[in-house]
């Protein structure tokens, strides 16, 4: 394209300091360097995660440097590529993920897990391989968030950390796979392994616990009580597969006490969709005694949860999942291919539609639980 | 016998009220009731949990009624049977164990678990399935610790908690069969599945530690590293299987932290055999990133441990054992026979041969860290 090798003007949402709202602003995004791809970021979906890095750093989440582009569940087209990237050419459908994987790594060649620490520190700390960011506003270097920062209009990131997917896939809905749905679907189908006939509950109704509500009907298991504070959510939690929806503010004890009640001894699965230690240590309480499975989905960097050991000696099992277990450059085009048989429910996560200037307006719908998601249209913003 | 129906006098070691040494009385063993056994037990191993259990009550083990006599990793034989009893007969060597295995519970049918809660409640409160103990001495009732006594001659056991073992087995040796090396070596084998090649951590080198030690042999890992802060437990770990032996005196940074670096990552699988929380929150961290798994299998009754969420989010699982998850009833021979083929080990683990006179000497012995196993004889006391 006629960019390739050009800085581009464009537009982002920057966060100039935590517990700001976003500004939009003119922004340069430089070439990709070597084993970089810069992509046109057409949709991005906007996470829960994004939110609390703002409005949490430094509390349940860690403090990272500002300024920051946030942004991380996205899907683009590649503009141009880097000196030896051999996997993308520009025109490519592609999906950014905050997780490499980098195909060399004992743990990209284990079939025990899917976190490569390609980069890791670098990603974390807001920069890409060399040690910076390829954005920058006013002449100041703007961080990337998770090596991904799709609240802009461009962005350049590592080529073991992006997905090539089908040319046919409409990128403002598989946008979706770049975090969320993958995470909740993947916590129950591939961490959690969920099985049939199963009793399951699910913690928090948000985009990640309908992805895993979406998760336990596909391998069919037999009941899924939504848990949430929020009422609202039931209607689409039971479009999603759920059984049962409950809202513990409904009952005058422990939510795990009412899910073993009303389970006769506790669920098969549960599955935590809200990063919250205490609703953590509730799922576990939740389980079936002997062979409850409890998988932590929902994300915090808070320092600690508090586990009743006798549940865990009684024959618990308490587990994690980051990026739901996929091998994240290997497995999302499978699950863009999923969604693309109808075999993956994609849109109805989808409850607005909104603009780049628009996106404090879409943080404001996230936090007062009236939005799953929105995705964020780049190209009219 | 000629004592079937009767009462029986015999000696045991009761305890009279917590922290108080055990005193050996003369007692009165009752005929069992229905689906009941009396045994003459023949020999028993002193745990870590007999000590526990009466010099922590109230702290780190919920307060039991007293009078009680402990003793719960024993070896006997038959001596009557109760009516509806058909499995049993006079003569037959057994094992009496304080998990049952009823065969018709849905735990019982079920391959994910072993814990079957026949007459749960009344075992882990001291007597059998009609609310009483067969145990009395000077007119009092004493409770039966977790449904088994065996610091006592004779004890009653309900036929549901009994596995019968060969003919040729030497009591002396299996009694260790009903408690640690079976809760050790299956921690490591059945709960952790432990695989070959692998890297181990085993924190506390006692009988359950080494137990653990030889399951991680028995799956041929490629290390194990024994943890425990008595070196002189090093050498009989290194005969166990231990390839490595370390003191966590010997550093001044947590233990998690040096096997972190000892192993380049962390170990596959860590097993806690101490039954202290701050150790289980050590041997978690310990583990691997992406794919660790601790297994926790000291025992313990205090409320909770601390679990640092990112472990778990970063792909780490956290899963306790019971009796090293095996069925009891239906395992426990098969475990006898393979100490018959010489394919487990079990004499090694047995540092003192006490008679129950002795039985305050063999707490001492196991709380100065100077016995693995003692074995008392019931027959010469």
């Amino acid at each position: 394209m006629a960019t390739a090798g050009q800085v581009i003007k464009c537009k982002a949402a920057v966060a100039w300091e935590p517990r700001k709202p976003l500004s939009i602003e003119e922004v340069d995004v430089a070439p990709p360097k070597a084993h970089e791809v810069r992509i046109k970021v057409v949709a991005t979906g906007v996470c829960h995660t994004d939110w609390k890095y703002l409005y949490e750093a430094g509390t349940a989440m860690k403090l990272r440097p500002f300024p920051l582009v946030l942004g991380h569940e996205a899907a683009g087209i590649v503009e141009s590529v880097g000196p030896q990237v051999t996997q993308f050419a520009p025109g490519d459908k592609v999906i950014p993920l905050f997780l490499p994987f980098c195909h060399e790594c004992a743990q990209c060649k284990s079939s025990k897990t899917n976190i490569c620490k390609k980069n890791w520190e670098n990603t974390q700390a807001g920069v890409l391989a060399d040690g910076t960011s390829r954005i920058s506003c006013r002449g100041q270097q703007v961080y990337q968030f998770l090596g991904v920062s799709s609240f802009c209009q461009y962005t350049v990131v590592p080529d073991t950390s992006l997905a090539k997917i089908e040319p046919s896939a409409p990128l403002d809905k598989v946008c979706l796979l770049g975090c969320g749905v993958s995470t909740g679907y993947g916590a129950a189908v591939q961490t959690g392994k969920v099985e049939k006939d199963s009793t399951c509950a699910v913690f928090g109704l948000g985009a990640v616990g309908l992805a895993a509500v979406m998760g336990c009907k596909a391998v069919m298991a037999k009941r899924i009580i939504g848990v949430d504070i929020n009422p609202e959510k039931f209607e689409k939690a039971k479009q999603f597969g759920a059984t049962d929806c409950i809202n513990p503010k409904d009952y005058n004890k422990p939510i795990q006490e009412v899910l073993v009640e009303m389970t006769n001894g506790g669920v098969d699965y549960a599955l935590e969709c809200v990063g919250r230690p205490s609703i953590m240590s509730a799922a576990l309480e939740s389980t079936r005694e002997g062979c409850g499975t409890c998988v932590i989905a929902g994300w915090t960097e808070a320092d600690t949860m508090s586990v009743q050991i006798i549940k865990i000696l009684m024959g618990r099992t308490l587990k994690g999942t980051y990026f739901g277990g996929w091998k994240s450059v290997k497995d999302v085009p499978k699950l863009v291919e999923k969604y693309m048989q109808k075999k993956l429910k994609l849109d109805e996560f989808i409850t607005h539609n909104l603009s780049l200037g628009q996106i404090n307006a879409a943080f404001e719908l996230l936090t007062n639980g009236q939005s799953i998601r929105t995705v964020i249209s780049l190209e009219d913003s």
